[in-house]
């Protein structure tokens, strides 16, 4: 087999097969195929697109280049869940604690943020104290104990998917479904778990801008899971505007705290009850997504969730008074942003929102950038409210006043205002399994 | 300028500018733009073209990638005149005495032959001692002393193209017309001659299969040319069967010696003598066809063309008596195709008798394989000609009796006979300026 071949078909939109495809991904992880190969092959996939089976075959490629971890084999049945990213998605912090207090086992790997989308594992580390770096052994020692971890992807996991990322990165090939596709589903398949909920956001705060192109991402991310027999449902949900009030580290956690007590916004609570629901329904809890939201939200006002999430930060060595206490570091120079007028909020634009608090310190512009975890920002009003002249409408946290002024710049665009009451988008749920 | 931006603009079919291409190509021949971003640039242009202002500035930077010959300055103006490669094409060695016995200057530089198609420096390397490597001091002063040097291209002239082709090679990327056109192109504009004709083949035995392509490629190089301003002129020809009897090194260049002579093949000869003349309209020398056929015959009948083919093996240090005496090194081993019944020709695949030709010895199957010389073939009978049963149709020339059987069941396939009478092609000329 010669991958100029392979290549050539792909260019002449033929399938490849399962054994050319892992021809393909071995001789890439191996070093036998050069990095000037595969990105000619990744531009022609990016027109000439692939076949369902075909990015199954490339999906089970990429989770076989490295360590696969078989839950079955500790007595471990878990649901997964993933988000494909999006302005202030804090939504594992709230879901994972939820779920797991129904007794569904959650051996989640996540991932740290880049560009305007947050990671999970920033987020924790806002924490002080809190280990993000944990062995197979204690991560899975840790689930089979309390039912819940959160690790850091390890660097053996998927080596095809990060070898090719950071290729697609320079290349102008991130943006083509089936890599996006088979991208997050061989970390989902190689990290063990037998049901899989993904979370396919859409609109200017997410990856994808339009839903169309979500929906299509999620059919293939669902057949691909169901083809590798993990039980696998994604569901749409809006990124138009950012999901709760607060954006940046620390900040999110203050809101995941105030969720899990029962305070937090009612957009992010929807959503993460959805998220659960279908996570029971994939462990077997229930069939029914309305008995499911029942019974996360038992867990919800018992405190069982709650103490989940406090048995999860003691586990990984979290502070946990600080925690409590909510006296979380933020950045000290802090200004809002007053209403000029009397109006009604038209829109929050959650793309201009995430690269406001970039730049604020919030998240990071390149691999290499640090996070300051104490800067962000919190929405104090959100679409649909009507606003008075000199009511606060946002407040900014940062630890430089220049990028205060820059980053209040881009919000003041971020927040449209107008006379007319706006109509709200119908908020339909749509759901792929 | 980040070139995963400009990789970026080509995928999405949008125009790339002067200095975006000059920073691609200076970018790459200096080592800065790697390998796997210029693969996945020549992916996205193999998907969405050029215009002819993109491949003109794409020539160009090619061109002033290297060394770059300013005839005008040593007081020369040249025609050159370029085959994109066929099966049995030794057209240079008979047009260039032709066009030099006529007054005009040539200044040739040549390749060497990949696949079933032959190279102009390996044919003249079949003549013993012939000097195809000359210094550029001693290549120029040759023309001007007897009007007509040929000599292989050197390593220091347009490095980009050495470098993108053996790139594109390797990555499903060589069949790009706007790709295939720059680098055609870039050679001649940095080769300086003032006037350029090409001669763009189409058909089974040519790297364009059909016509409608090659027309378009010959649009592409004209209009690359005339923007750069250079003379340029594209004549298409037919390459379904093969340019004359002869293929393979030796048995070619006793071709030329019989074409020189006045006893060629009549289709070679045609050929010949419409490249040559419009070589005469480049350079002046007449404003018709016609009368530029006159001049080239003229220059045949007096023995003036056959005398500037002398000299130029006399003065690259060839053996002319060996050639006078058509005693070039023949392989031993020799067998004829008989016709095994009475017919018609049907067709010649001049694809099929080049791969049989290669596998005699006469051609690289790759880079590294060496020629030999005398191995090859000559067709006896053309398209459209009686035969009877028994006849001779053609014969073949190899030192390794095995490889005889083998390209003779190809050649079996490529001569197609048949008991009617076969209708031939009308032979257009089609000539793009």
């Amino acid at each position: 087999m010669r991958m100029v071949d392979l290549i050539e078909k792909k260019r002449n939109g033929q399938l490849l097969n399962k054994e050319e495809i892992q021809f393909i991904i071995r001789g890439y992880v191996s070093g036998d195929i050069p990095d000037y190969q595969i990105s000619a092959w990744l531009m022609a996939i990016y027109f000439q697109g692939m076949l369902a089976e075909e990015t199954a075959e490339l999906t089970l490629a990429m989770a076989q280049s490295g360590k696969q971890i078989d839950l079955g084999k500790y007595g471990l049945h878990c649901i997964d869940k993933h988000s494909t990213g999006g302005v202030g998605d804090k939504t594992t912090l709230i879901v994972a604690p939820l779920v797991a207090a129904c007794g569904v086992k959650i051996a989640k790997m996540s991932g740290r943020g880049l560009g305007f989308t947050g990671g999970t594992i920033d987020k924790l580390e806002a924490i002080p104290g809190f280990h993000t770096e944990l062995s197979e052994e204690a991560f899975l020692k840790q689930v089979a104990d309390i039912g819940l971890a959160v690790t850091a992807q390890s660097a053996d996991i998927v080596p095809a998917d990060k070898k090719l990322y950071a290729l697609r990165d320079v290349t102008g090939t991130v943006n083509s479904i089936p890599l996006i596709a088979s991208s997050v589903m061989s970390k989902k398949i190689a990290a063990g778990a037998q049901g899989i909920v993904l979370d396919v956001k859409y609109g200017s705060g997410a990856f994808m801008p339009d839903i169309e192109q979500a929906r299509t991402l999620a059919e293939i991310m669902v057949d691909i899971g169901n083809k590798l027999e993990r039980k696998t449902i994604a569901i749409l949900s809006d990124m138009n505007q950012p999901l709760g009030n607060a954006v940046g580290n620390s900040l999110e956690i203050l809101e995941v705290v105030d969720s899990l007590q029962g305070t937090g916004p009612a957009d992010l609570l929807e959503v993460c009850l959805l998220l659960g629901s279908w996570m029971l329904i994939a462990a077997g809890k229930t069939d029914c997504v309305g008995e499911g939201k029942r019974l996360l939200q038992k867990a919800l006002d018992s405190g069982a969730a709650w103490q989940k999430f406090c048995q999860l930060i003691s586990a990984q060595k979290g502070d946990l008074l600080k925690v409590q206490n909510k006296e979380l570091f933020l950045a000290p120079y802090v200004k809002t942003y007053q209403a000029p007028e009397d109006a009604f909020i038209q829109n929050i634009d959650a793309g201009l929102v995430g690269r406001a608090a970039m730049m604020l310190g919030a998240g990071r512009e390149t691999k290499e950038s640090t996070i300051d975890f104490g800067a962000g920002l919190v929405i104090l009003k959100k679409t649909g409210e009507k606003v008075l002249t000199g009511e606060s409408l946002l407040k900014i946290y940062t630890s430089d006043a220049q990028k205060a002024e820059s980053s209040m710049d881009i919000l003041r665009k971020a927040l449209v205002l107008g006379q007319e009451r706006p109509v709200l988008p119908m908020a339909n749920t749509i759901v792929v399994q």
